[in-house]
């Protein structure tokens, strides 16, 4: 199986019986989603963008999590936020303004 | 903020709009989440665990995926499955009868 280089983590605070009552989700964090998706196209990224339950890192969020590097973003609520922080994936840096 | 070491991924196929429809789900990966995160507490693991969307690995269902190891795991429908996967996680290792 092929497996992403990067993987992007989204919290959209579902809770296991599939409600969606969490703060990133209120705070929009499912309307980025088809923005991130397209950016990693035209990026042409090597990135899998996946939606999650809760991170439990509610105080910050909306709350995006890139993994294997292990960075955590909070605040995320905006284009220019995930413009930011996928501009410093491809430098292979953390995104200092969002970093948690 | 606290980091988890391990960062255990379940996959719940529940969509970007609340729905739980997906592969594994219906082969109830739901249902372990309970015991992964007693087995986290009882074997004294650094991990979280965090409930996710599709994964795209649905012919693998249910799949879990381990970070920053990077572990993708396909069959885990028992507790037994559990524990072969934590069991090598504590080894630094992966559980081979599982991995994708």
């Amino acid at each position: 199986m092929e497996k992403p280089e990067h993987h992007i983590f989204v919290c959209a605070s579902f809770r296991a019986d599939g409600d969606a009552k969490g703060v990133c989700n209120k705070k929009g964090a499912v309307s980025l989603l088809p923005y991130i998706e397209n950016e990693i196209i035209d990026r042409g990224l090597d990135a899998q963008i996946t939606s999650t339950g809760c991170m439990k890192a509610c105080d910050h969020g909306p709350v995006m999590v890139i993994y294997p590097a292990g960075l955590w973003y909070g605040g995320v609520e905006s284009e220019d936020a995930v413009d930011e922080i996928l501009d410093a994936l491809e430098d292979g840096e953390a995104a200092e303004s969002y970093a948690l």
